[in-house]
């Protein structure tokens, strides 16, 4: 399955005059358009390998069809997810489920897809067939130092594939912590785990950073070993210039202020990257923007805000990808959407008055900095997005070329409907 | 203090040709602008008498000045609001606080200022001066059938008072409940409240309506005795036809689904009423729509399902409310703000294309349904709000008209920066 | 694996004396120490048969070794558990894991281990290998009716097979809901739901019981279309005489006051029965008293109120069940502490003086109904358990018992340490 | 009002026969009681001034009768429960509500009820009357340097009181926050609050602590500029070694695991102290012990095993006092309440099987250190707190005492039915 330009062309044909009027209609309200056009024409929002087979709970899984069978396939989901809206250049990737055989060859396949390679994700939240010591009671936190050890030498493992794969940084998410109060020694949990990610680091190359992932709760019900930002933090701190918090936005405990916490983050300059999803109750990994869209536009208005005070490039400096699960819509379906949404609060946040945001501030005018937040939330900026993809050379509206074109069905003849991605 | 048509007239000639621009490139997109205008012309929500003074928490207030005095400058509060935003044309009394000396002279007063007098509140949940018995252990569950039967005596009084004036409706607001395990027992205290609201059912004029709302938490932090919308329901459908569940947003527990819980009122046909404001942690009691506006959109999306399909009139069958805490804004913009949040959200939910969610949900298409209701949600709708405004006679922009004829300032001027509103 | 009256008898003889001492110490200081040993005898837990195996999280499960392959060998897990705390003689079956093949043998061999079969549970929450039509986007609530009639002639075939088992009630969980805004319409689904449930209802025997039970979220993450103990009790009303609400404690918002629903239900003779565990974030399924022990004495302290108020038999009236993931402990262990957490919190219940708690509520003498409360709280009533145990035939300790007679490695050797309970 | 020797030893005599009972079985099962007992005898939990009359909620407040109008009968309340207790020898103060007009009488005071002054509390978040500039929009964080400026002078004073009463530690409670987005720019609330921190910090004497108290939300609704212990210990360790953090139960949002939060802070030597209460919705500062027991358990578990880690002294390297709100009980007896669940659950903490709970961590055998943890916490310890109070002087029950002595009564006829303690 792969996308032509020529398919792409002539979508953008038959909505161009529609979207044409759209565009000057609302360029014509704003002070900026072009500069944002030219911001979300450079975004790019990495895609995980294991979001595009179809996610489930503990409860089951209801697979759909088509889903990729092996790295290649992923990569050509992707591309097909790129071509179509041009800011999903980026894939990352999850070891074991994609050791790549033939580095060579997984290059090259993701270049013509036009494709880099995203933060590297471990995996010590499962064990392996075959697998040595066993992570039920944890991995970097583990009581017996020959699970550590399992674990850290799975990590530099990891980093060695993205080095060929030219990758520039790991994510370490972390199942361990405890399901009962006096299961672990909290301290020594601690101690454990940081002593295990100063293994990883010192394996890290140059170039590289690595990001600190933390999560409140599940899989563990009672303690997680990095449980908040502020854990996240300390380990960071501890380890030094190369490691990052990075903040997941399912993986707090209820009504936390996630755009709080990226400010301060950024303000200590410790603030690596984001798994965009949505939530109403827990780590519910639902479409970005589909619950709490409001939410999504806070905290790209702390990013924006925060970057800019940093002097940081917005697009290569944090790392983006999207951390769903996809039990219900199809996941390249639930995908566009995702990255639709994130462009969307992007560019909403890219129309704050800034200077009058400044000045409400400063004047404690709390009705004008809600109505200059609000002025920019309500504006609707889908015809920038749009013409922003347009540019890039994607489609107006890749939701729908996506189901003209048919690609599900495609890829079911392709692959048939039994498949199942590899992965959760 | 009081807004002249004239001023409303001058700032709408200043305004008008960018809203006219702004206006028609709208309604050129939309099928049915006209009739979504329609609706928020007729569409009213009352104003509590105990907004328009600063509010605060246990740990203090903050006041500003030119606080309304007494239920004259209550009335005329609200006056200025509806000559501005023509959408706040209700006051809702709360006894003992607004008691009427002179009934006439009331009644002519709000309808000068173009307002009908909307549900009546009693207050069992704090101690009057003066007072029998104390409702520091619940009014209508308390143990001591003496200070039962004090609580519902207040509540026909309250009634009398709301004849008087043309009121239709009465709301219960019970902070009955226990702070500790063991102080109640919850059966007693149930039938307890039944029995008494049963003795103010009684009471209740033919053509008047009985509110029960629920409330999760506080002031009493272990249990309340009308807490949520189960009980509520229980207490509506033991009272009879005439009592019905009134839902206030902040009165739920982390994460609740409160579009079903509507949708649900509504299919039993006992859905009454509505206060509107906004939360993060509990009863927070802020602008409406000023952190969850996404939430207030899909509530309206269920309203307006709902009642249409009971064949329900949209603004008089439903009681709207707004019922906040004006901490740090100013009480008077904090309202216009609401209710311009509220008329939005209703005009994003009348532009769903029913026909078309009806189809994607039969064919399970989430990926569409959510499209159809973003659609709408992200449809910036403010130009519609504001032509329904200027047809109705009101200000294209309500909260700028109120800055720029300084209507702080001249309360200030002719009460004092001293005053405190009665009340809370 | 079988338990030996004899080995009870040797354990106990070694346990006596220093239990004895205990015992009669405490029964020494108490009123109704008899009374309350004469209910712990009568009161039995039923165990699902989809506990006695590991369970998981969406990221993993990590299995132990010597788990029952089939049914036999769950009632012979079972049987284990009830000869050690004569506790335990009930199993709830789950279909279609659980299918007999062989009735009067699998009736015959549960009495040889002193069991009945408790609440059968029906499963349109997965999809089963072969099956015609896919609950992916619900069962009961289904907008398919084929769908719907699927589901309910399940329910009937789940009811056929408890009549062959002697089972006296249906258990219906339904996972049916929605993850997204938009995707169901809440009022369709709700008497879609109803009208399948009326369906099964009608092919209840006249001596049968079904349970509705709620559940705030997961595995769906928007709704759920029997969400809370209001929906649960709204459906068994419109059902009839023969339909209840079950509470299972993981299955709340975050707060919720658990014992005030019991209480109410029990008030309108519509608590039906119990899924006992514990959770500090969610359905987190843990062991029963692990997290919140003080939480379970007050549910019970509820429950045996409200049961002797309307004249309920403790034992028989209400259905109790142990409803828990095992993912951690071995799954007979956590068993075994569950029952003990129950027991311990059941007898502090019927230690609670009423008389002077009805007198302390009637003074509202908050600090005195606490004290009461918590007078029997922290009695350490453990001996009373034991003792009864021991009256019973039981172990006096029976975790000590099960690791001394190394009953998990001896069910390694029969069964393997690869196997895999069927089920969750 | 004053609590004779004579009446404590009268009340003792009566109870002594049970009690010795009671306490000599309890001994004979443990294997440390009398270390246990020492431990208790030292340990003392001071009283804040604040917590000797009503509190309430923003709905209002319901006095009692007797209340203590000025610092002198504050330390006169307080001498009661500690003459009863003999474990509450330290007050609290808060300025302004607190200035003593005399030091050296009111030290006099305090040493003549056996009392020292713990730490000092300062107030920016309400406006005093008289003062210049308002803390309604922050104090420490606010935009003004004046308004800044003013909040450090008043903590600067603080501390001056505290010097010449002999304290030796600031409380910083902050209210500092925004209830709406976009009303702060949260780095810039962050440097503002430390430069004014810093400034304190300065003026603090060298044997002084600072305590850098963190609350989740309230009265600030949508953000906390010292929100969660993450933050406060970037504060702390941005201000020295005399800066720790002060973690208050009710401080936190839903499900947060405290206890792990204080063996952090143990391990990273930044744990200041505590403020003891209890809630289930937010900061709803019931009666210590009164809603979750065993999370108070818990808690003391992590304290004891941290301080002895790293050789902490359990009674004076910690800072321990009541912070509560006492709606509905006679506040004395609230505090006598949560004074006897503070020593319970230490004395639990302290009989837990440290060697045996190592051992089974280093197993990961989870069901034996939730077994562990249980006994201790199963174990009806009271005979040993009572036996610690009747060492030290105190009385054996001291609840049963305060109301047969009616010292409420007495209150009220010294003090009358109408005062209202200073403070909230």
């Amino acid at each position: 399955m792969h996308i032509d330009k020529h398919q792409i062309t002539q979508h953008n044909e038959q909505l161009e005059v529609s979207h044409r009027r759209r565009f000057m209609r609302l360029a014509d309200e704003l002070p900026n358009a072009e500069q944002v056009i030219g911001r979300l024409v450079d975004f790019e929002v990495a895609i995980p390998s294991w979001a595009l087979g179809t996610g489930g709970t503990r409860f089951g899984r209801f697979s759909g069809g088509g889903e990729p069978r092996n790295l290649e396939e992923k990569i050509a989901d992707i591309g097909v997810l790129h071509a179509l809206n041009r800011s999903s250049g980026a894939i990352s990737l999850h070891i074991p489920w994609d050791i790549p055989e033939d580095y060579a060859a997984i290059r090259s396949l993701a270049q013509q897809n036009g494709l880099v390679f995203d933060a590297m994700n471990s995996n010590t939240f499962q064990d392996q067939p075959g697998q040595t010591l066993s992570y039920k009671f944890g991995s970097m936190q583990h009581v017996d130092k020959a699970v550590r050890k399992q674990a850290v030498e799975h990590n530099i493992e990891v980093i060695k594939h993205g080095i060929e794969l030219g990758s520039k940084s790991l994510t370490v998410w972390l199942a361990d912590g405890s399901s009962f109060p006096g299961q672990l020694n909290f301290r020594k949990a601690f101690q454990n785990t940081l002593e295990s990610l100063q293994e990883v680091y010192e394996a890290l190359p140059g170039d590289w950073k690595m990001f600190v992932e933390y999560k409140a709760f599940e899989p563990n019900f009672y303690s997680t070993t990095v449980g908040d930002w502020g854990q996240s933090l300390l380990y960071s701190n501890k380890l030094g210039d190369k490691a990052y918090t990075l903040v997941d936005l399912g993986h707090h405990l209820p009504n936390a202020n996630i755009e709080q916490i990226v400010a301060l983050l950024l303000m200590e300059g410790k603030l690596g990257g984001f798994h965009f999803n949505d939530s109403k109750y827990g780590d519910d990994d639902l479409t970005t923007g589909s619950v709490k869209p409001y939410q999504l536009f806070l905290i790209f208005n702390e990013l924006v805000e925060g970057m800019d005070n940093r002097g940081m490039d917005h697009t290569n400096d944090l790392g983006w990808m999207i951390d769903a699960s996809h039990n219900l819509k199809d996941p390249l379906e639930d995908l566009l959407q995702s990255v639709e949404a994130i462009l969307i609060a992007y560019a909403q946040a890219l129309l704050v008055d800034r200077v009058a945001l400044v000045e409400a501030q400063a004047a404690n005018d709390v009705v004008r900095a809600q109505e200059l937040l609000q002025q920019a939330f309500r504006t609707d900026v889908r015809p920038l997005v749009a013409e922003a993809r347009l540019r890039a050379g994607g489609a107006l509206n890749p939701l729908q070329l996506f189901r003209e074109l048919d690609v599900r069905g495609q890829l079911i003849s392709e692959r048939g409907t039994k498949t199942t991605a590899t992965g959760l």
